[in-house]
């Protein structure tokens, strides 16, 4: 039987005995379960939905000092960060619990009646959202909480009523399997059945689930390439579901003038915090810096990259790639490199941060190039002479999750274009921040258009992640008895509701 | 230069001189119109985009007299039916300045700075749906208005914010030509860049369109293989776009043994009148009846049908395709005549109504032959001797616009699981009635699971379809002046908006 087998990065060491792959008969079992489990689930009170989200995420709570050292010996990304993310992925369990909580996701609608309508009578309609089914997702390797076993895609397919099969990351194994036991033990003691959460391993399982008339969505984190594999597969189906990707992004962040006056050296030392963040292993990272001509902060920048030390990747390949791609921006007739790529010789997968320098105008000529994500701890700054420049750099780059503006209040105005530019471009745009970081709320939007996500419509952050899951179903002059309860008279859950077009509660 | 003629589907003779098909030269033009429209119908106010809905619409309803004559003359729908569907078709249009007037469709959300957050601080946080870019939208022959030029995806990109490129249905060029001279006329009138609307003809253009850069998302009516090759073509591009087909739909009709008992009669006359309704070319035609054994309402069946004059069918493509498949039904082993299929040799296309009966468990078995959709006046009686068998031919069908149910107050109980088994097949669910006539209000579903829709999320009937247009942009710790108005303090447009979860005006 094949072993998916996870590497600790700081040593080059197996982190673990290895998980075996999931055969194709248990891939078709465990298909068959997801699927006989969704009516069943989809029929599950609301608060039966908040109970199971609110007891993984105290679960995986009360495991935390299990799993972070094992996410640890997998991944290298160190105790501070894992710490923080298992609270932000506990916290986006329970966000999901309240947005179920609040009932507008559900989208209820009625239209009484209008036998008098013109030009024709119109009958009772009343509309709500209901789960699509299985839910496949594949789990990233960069946050092996927030985005894996326990992360967004699972939270929002459960708490959209579908049951949920992760393809696990070959990054992580040994906490997939850990996690994804809690996960199952929870799934048990709410008394729901098992086929409500699964987990898959090996890159076969995950191509041949995403093809199967079991599954009827798809979430994907990671590489452009793989995305756009299963979203190929996807879409080419017999009957093609939807994909929700979420790709490569180089989060293009500006800086004028007079905010490189009025603090460059702040800006220089934020952004090289925010591209080395994780290892440059953030799909936020800003891979590109706009920076105007003159601005003296090579020596600020050179400096504060320096004092960051080397730091394990993922994993072997996601080093090897940042090395090939980083050697090969320096080595771009067009670009100086301000601190070079450097190899880390040491046991195990090391990234060294490296910084590079090119003019707006020779980034435009190669954008195809230059503009391509490169995961890991390095950035392109941009210098500009004009805004004409800068505009005509922008102009050139793809869809991104993110555009930033560094300006003062005097730049508001001169910014709008630029911010005209940028709006098509990217589904957040941030104002005197850093695009690292993705607050789970109401109003967060984690996508954008091609190639950031493969469908800009969606995000896979925040509460309206829950959307994805769901269509749209409409009852027609129904007999109450058989209305769900989020339509039926009086509104017996109490939630928010379109009346006539007007809403209520 | 080739040119697009259509023919009177009555005589046989051509309906007018016909219209060019669109070079590739002027496609190109009109996509770059398009381009550089959409920036700025993008930023015109939302009264601006109301007063362009109800201009159309005033201006639609001015012309009817002129209209009427021209759909009639190159598809036979008749006065009465292409007087009402204008009316429906304007009735849409004004909806979705209606929609637009509420303001909910921007989903405009806000989340305050929470700076104690855990694990980590939130930001300012501030998203709306914003225009997606140029729409090309493809017509359908069968509602030469309310699915063409002026229908419910051109009403619901325009009210998104969206330019719209309409690919001309072959079958009314000459109505499609005047109806885009209209619309267009009233762009101008508006002030608006005539890139907001344009029309091309022809299969060519059409193909060339969906896979080019500038085109953002496209809407499709019609049939499941015309609508698949061109779903494939946007997904296959480079950076694929969201294509929102509506195909093809069997909508299965199931009466109870009660309700047969009660009103059988009643029911008889009100199926085929609704399966024979415009000729049977409706998507939500009940192209299978579900009756009891034993129903005995051959006799009222047959003699309702026969009573039904032929009619003329939209075109000669159409009226073939309706033969030849009515034919194969007909000679099929596990089926039988009520009402055989008879050609109608006069010129024109014309279309003669026939209808078929079968028993459950032969359905079951052929469900793959039996349960497609054949367009046109005939429908598929479904014999079955138990709710079990019921059940299990209903299981056979793939995905579909509607289901119904007709049955009486004894029946509701029991027809829990037969519900349970239409609900995930269908977008809309009906209680005694029947499924054509789709009304335009808040809470309609017009789109199901495949392959009924490419993408069972959405609705192209009601409120609901312009979020097809629109994709979410969150704006991060923002300058006030550079915010967009539904997420400005004080909320100066009125609209409903969420602030910190819950909403709000």
């Amino acid at each position: 039987m094949t072993l998916v087998e996870s590497m600790n990065p700081r040593t080059g060491e197996p982190a673990g005995a290895g998980v075996s792959e999931t055969p194709p008969a248990e891939l078709n079992s465990t298909l068959s379960l997801a699927k006989s489990a969704a009516k069943r689930f989809a029929t599950e009170s609301l608060s039966g939905r908040i109970a199971l989200l609110r007891a993984i995420a105290k679960k995986l709570d009360d495991r935390a000092d299990e799993l972070i050292p094992l996410a640890d010996s997998e991944t290298g990304l160190g105790k501070a960060r894992l710490t923080s993310e298992i609270a932000r992925t506990t916290g986006q369990l329970r966000h999901f619990a309240e947005v179920i909580e609040e009932g507008s996701f559900l989208e209820a609608t009625i239209d009484t009646p209008a036998p008098n309508g013109k030009p024709v009578p119109r009958p009772d309609l009343r509309r709500q959202l209901e789960p699509l089914g299985p839910v496949l997702v594949y789990a990233a390797s960069n946050f092996p909480f927030a985005f894996s076993i326990a992360g967004g895609d699972t939270a929002s397919a459960l708490a959209a009523g579908c049951p949920v099969v992760v393809k696990a990351h070959e990054g992580h194994p040994e906490l997939s399997r850990r996690t994804g036991e809690i996960i199952s033990s929870v799934v048990a003691d709410q008394n729901l059945p098992a086929g409500v959460f699964t987990v898959i391993f090996g890159q076969s399982a995950g191509r041949d689930a995403v093809v199967d008339q079991r599954i009827r969505a798809a979430g994907f984190t990671g590489s452009t390439t793989g995305g756009r594999a299963l979203f190929d597969l996807a879409t080419g189906r017999v009957d093609p579901i939807p994909f929700y990707g979420e790709l490569g992004s180089i989060n293009p962040t500006v800086v004028t003038r007079a905010a490189t006056r009025a603090r460059g050296s702040d800006i220089a030392t934020e952004f090289v915090n925010s591209f080395t963040m994780g290892t440059g292993q953030f799909c936020t990272k800003p891979g590109l810096l706009f920076l105007p001509v003159g601005h003296n902060l090579e020596s600020a920048l050179a400096e504060a990259v320096s004092a960051v030390p080397a730091a394990p990747m993922l994993n072997n390949r996601i080093a090897e790639s940042y090395a090939q791609i980083s050697a090969e921006i320096s080595a771009h007739p067009s670009v100086r490199s301000l601190i070079s790529p450097r190899l880390h010789t040491e046991p195990g997968a090391w990234g060294v941060p490296s910084l590079f320098v090119t003019s707006a105008e020779n980034f435009t000529e190669a954008a195809d190039r230059l503009a391509e994500e490169c995961f890991g701890p390095s950035s392109l700054i941009v210098e500009y002479a004009s805004t004409h420049e800068l505009i005509n750099a922008l102009q050139s780059i793809e869809g991104s999750l993110t555009a930033t503006i560094h300006g003062e209040q005097s730049d508001v105005q001169a910014m709008a274009p630029v911010l005209d530019v940028l709006r098509p471009r990217a589904g957040r745009l941030i104002w005197n921040g850093w695009p690292t970081g993705v607050a789970v709320s109401w109003a967060m939007q984690h996508g954008g258009p091609w190639p950031s996500s493969t469908n800009p419509l969606h995000t896979s952050v925040g509460a309206t992640a829950v959307r994805r899951w769901m269509r749209p179903v409409t009852y027609q002059a129904f007999p109450h008895d058989l209305l769900p309860e989020a339509l039926q008279d009086g509104n017996p859950l109490g939630i928010p509701r379109r009346v006539d077009g007007a809403m209520r509660r």
